[in-house]
């Protein structure tokens, strides 16, 4: 891709004379819109990344590395659609087109869409329902000039990269949390993380090689590589989550003979709000596992569903609350740094998600990554995925473009901090309140949906006197749980690595998702279950 | 999975008086859905694809062949998700899940999504703009028992099958139009059909394999493929398409060392409106290369997006138009019957998308294939593409279940086959007002969105004189069409086979998207282009 003329020029001045621009921030959006011109918004238009992110913004950051000796075959071998290029010619003034093959939106039975959603600054369900705002999208909005995106547009084939109309909001907020520090990032939307994950391994993996990933983690992800015949390291981990130090020594000592592998170099991290533990890596673990990833020129797979799940310091039970962020910036300025923003080579691939924030049924998220691992994406999803759905895109567009505008989504994210936050505080008190301390552990989270309660199983009985393993005694918990009615997750569900002993043993509990008072009954029982199984007596105010 | 106790007791029972059941009708649908019970419908809920076949319906068919023998290791290594499993235990009632990580649709952002839609029987784009109907999914419908679907359950994680309330709709419509003649046949969504292309290829085929298509073919389909290391082996066309003859002469005389690769046995096809041919195998082509697939043992892949754009017969510039179809049975009676409905060995994947027919924006689509290819399809999509999205999904529900239902969907496909008969009968009108013939020739596509022109470069003066190749010619042709403002695509283009000598030379055009008389005025400049190209004379009527 040719660079824009603005670049050119630029590139051709003094740099010593050179001042470094300004951050993006929320105020500045407008402007940069203005100076970047119109969307190119018509049915299946390129997005023009480098006009959403500013010509001359990144211009004096360093370029990202090339990744030629990590891609795979087939992720090399993908090249443009030769129809996708004719398409170029459209351009021409009064062409009519007998070219490409897309049906006329004069088909499309649909003359609206319409959301229902909150006014900002009024996010509970109950007041989206009394007196929400009624949002629509026309058929033709964008023909009659009332909004950059329409039905006919929306409801059309689009590109790979999904349209730009969205696609433009998210390169925005991505550049306004986390600024990457390299000329050449770009963003391009995925069908969900769990798509992306599985297009991801593609990209890098081939049979018999070897990821690397926390030493507990989320089973899915562990199910998507396993079948391409790629076998996954659990690297240890502590209460911040992946252990530095141990993807070193690992990475250091690693032994191709005994593991049959070549040295990996694909890292897949949750850096916070892990799933299943709930850890997050603080920002110094953080730089010390990128220094790592320089060291042995890994490529890292950042899937950061839970980043804005991040929640408020926890205070104990008997404490007041800490008071919300008491700005935007203040807020942007609580989050822990992602690893995007510290990435100076261009070596991760960040997945953001709707699911957590918004909606999973979106089925709809964006990657950021550099310009030639984008490009490889978004290529292999021009022959697979597609972009996302436009339904989605097109209620998405409308809520966080249309409606909310950066601003309102922000104010939605610290929402929900506020509500994760009391949501996190029940589970914790609940916890403090009904469970055996001697036995059951736990460190509060502060991020993410999970609560991860260790089991000190060698103060079973049965397990002193060498009559049961820790799995049968795990497996009883479990199993008591259901018995008295409640369900939390076994921690044995969630080892990536296969064969491997383990010495410990864990319970993962969400507090996403249950009423809060049943949150409570729930903890309540499993307290019950564990007294049960480890023959304590029960509490007086009883787990029945 | 167990079979319902129905079918254990049916198969008990003296076969010798069993009654062949009446097929699937318009008419019994909803005595089906009463006798089957209230549909699962909550969050992420199976589907029970046997309720939806009717459990007795299909037992006097014959069982789908096993297909171990072609599945690729990775097809063959899947495995179910081991937390869904989990998720069987939340039917223990009163049990209180802290177990899944499924955020709570309190924080989903929308209480309504509403769609303004078609009336049934009033489906131009301004009856729908001025008096269509507003239909509205409400936030907690399900739980208020006012539908079945709802934003709470759309929006939120589902399965990789898709939800139980749309797929049960699909099954049905399935049925009604193909009634597969096999026992174990089942459906399961897509994200569309290029993705369910991916998909397949990376069920059935690995690196130095070949799979088979038509000579001309869809490029996005070779591009999906031969990144895997597929190479693709194109089977000669007539007018009906695929030529079956050819097709056994391929592989009765495959030469493993000559090809470097093992006989094929993935038929990928376009049956119905190929793409780019506009060819319609008939019936009796079908029965043949269904055979030849039994012949040689091949998997086929049915790729129909064209299916529901079958036209009127072709009357002729001056005649009249035939009547439409009288009726639902008479339309559906109208249509060539797919290989799906002669598949009694369950050696077909056919490919749904509504693309077409709805809008290509939905990304959803569905397969039909046996149920152990549709299990290794789910299980695939649940570790990638998950379902489709949840959005699409709620207000596909809404228009095809809630509001139109089974014939309100018949007969808006009857109106876009009576659209798509005047846009063809637009186009042939042009071609045989404006185009010479000596040069250029046609037979009349009977479906689909493309009209093939071929063209006869042996008359142009610079192949007589051996100055031009047919390449050359064809580009000239190209670029004075992109001159003269109008653009249809090189035949090509569409080339499936690598390295293949051609000697006949095409022109797409599609008569799909521009308008009526744009499409006029498109092959008046098409034939100005060709008779320049050729050195004729222009019509003096003329092409400008």
């Amino acid at each position: 891709m040719a660079p824009p003329a603005a670049i050119e020029v630029l590139a051709e001045t003094d740099t010593s004379t050179f001042t470094i621009p300004d951050r993006l921030t929320l105020q500045s959006v407008a402007k940069r819109r203005a100076a970047s011109g119109k969307v190119n918004a018509g049915v299946a238009a390129a997005a023009d990344v480098e006009a959403f992110k500013g010509a001359t913004q990144h211009l004096h950051k360093p370029k990202a590395k090339r990744w030629d000796h990590r891609l795979t075959t087939e992720a090399k071998a993908r090249k443009a659609s030769s129809l996708k290029n004719a398409a170029r010619l459209l351009k021409t003034p009064g062409l009519i087109s007998l070219g490409g093959g897309l049906p006329s939106s004069e088909y499309f039975p649909f003359d609206e869409v319409s959301i229902k959603v909150p006014q900002n600054g009024q996010f509970s369900e109950k007041a989206t329902h009394e007196h929400g705002k009624v949002v629509t999208a026309g058929k033709h909005d964008l023909a009659e000039d009332k909004s950059l995106f329409d039905v006919a547009t929306a409801f059309q084939y689009g590109q790979g990269t999904g349209s730009a109309q969205l696609l433009r909001w998210m390169i925005e907020h991505t550049e306004l949390v986390h600024d990457p520090p390299y000329q050449d990032w770009s963003s391009t939307m995925t069908v969900g993380s769990t798509s992306a994950t599985d297009m991801a391994f593609r990209m890098f993996c081939k049979p018999g090689d070897w990821i690397m990933t926390e030493q507990f983690t989320f089973p899915s992800m562990v199910e998507t590589v396993r079948p391409m015949g790629v076998q996954v390291a659990g690297i240890p981990m502590d209460e911040y989550g992946m252990r530095a130090d141990a993807l070193d020594e690992l990475l250091s000592n690693w032994n191709e003979a005994e593991r049959r592998g070549p040295k990996p170099f694909v890292l897949y991290i949750v850096p916070t709000g892990q799933n299943p533990t709930g850890a997050t890596q603080p920002e110094q673990r953080r730089r010390d596992i990128y220094a790592i990833a320089q060291k042995h020129d890994l490529y890292i797979l950042e899937d950061e569903p839970y980043y804005f799940l991040q929640m408020q310091p926890y205070t104990g039970p008997n404490s007041p609350d800490a008071p919300p962020p008491a700005s935007h910036e203040d807020f942007l300025k609580s989050l822990v740094p992602s690893y995007l923003s510290m990435d100076v080579d261009g070596r991760v691939m960040r997945f953001d998600s709707f699911s957590k924030v918004i909606a999973p049924g979106s089925r709809l998220g964006w990657i950021t990554a550099s310009e030639q691992i984008c490009d490889r994406y978004r290529t292999h999803a021009d022959f697979s995925t597609q972009g996302a759905s436009g339904m989605s895109q097109l209620i998405l567009f409308k809520l966080l473009e249309d409606h909310w505008g950066h601003e309102g989504y922000l104010d939605w994210l610290i929402h929900i901090r506020m509500e994760y936050t009391a949501r996190r505080n029940t589970i914790l008190g609940a916890c403090e309140r009904y469970l055996p301390k001697d036995i059951v552990s736990w460190v509060p989270p502060m991020a993410g949906m999970f609560h991860w309660l260790q089991i000190d199983y060698t103060k079973h009985p049965a397990y002193v006197a060498r009559e049961k393993t820790m799995d049968e005694i795990e497996e009883e918990i479990f199993l008591k749980n259901v018995e008295r009615g409640t369900l939390l997750m076994k921690g044995s569900w969630f080892c990536g690595e296969e064969g491997v002993e383990r010495d410990v043993m864990f319970f993962r509990a969400t507090y996403a998702a249950a009423p809060f008072e049943k949150i409570d009954e729930a903890i309540r029982r499993f307290a019950g279950s564990v007294r049960e199984v480890f023959g304590l007596e029960q509490l007086s105010n009883g787990s029945h």
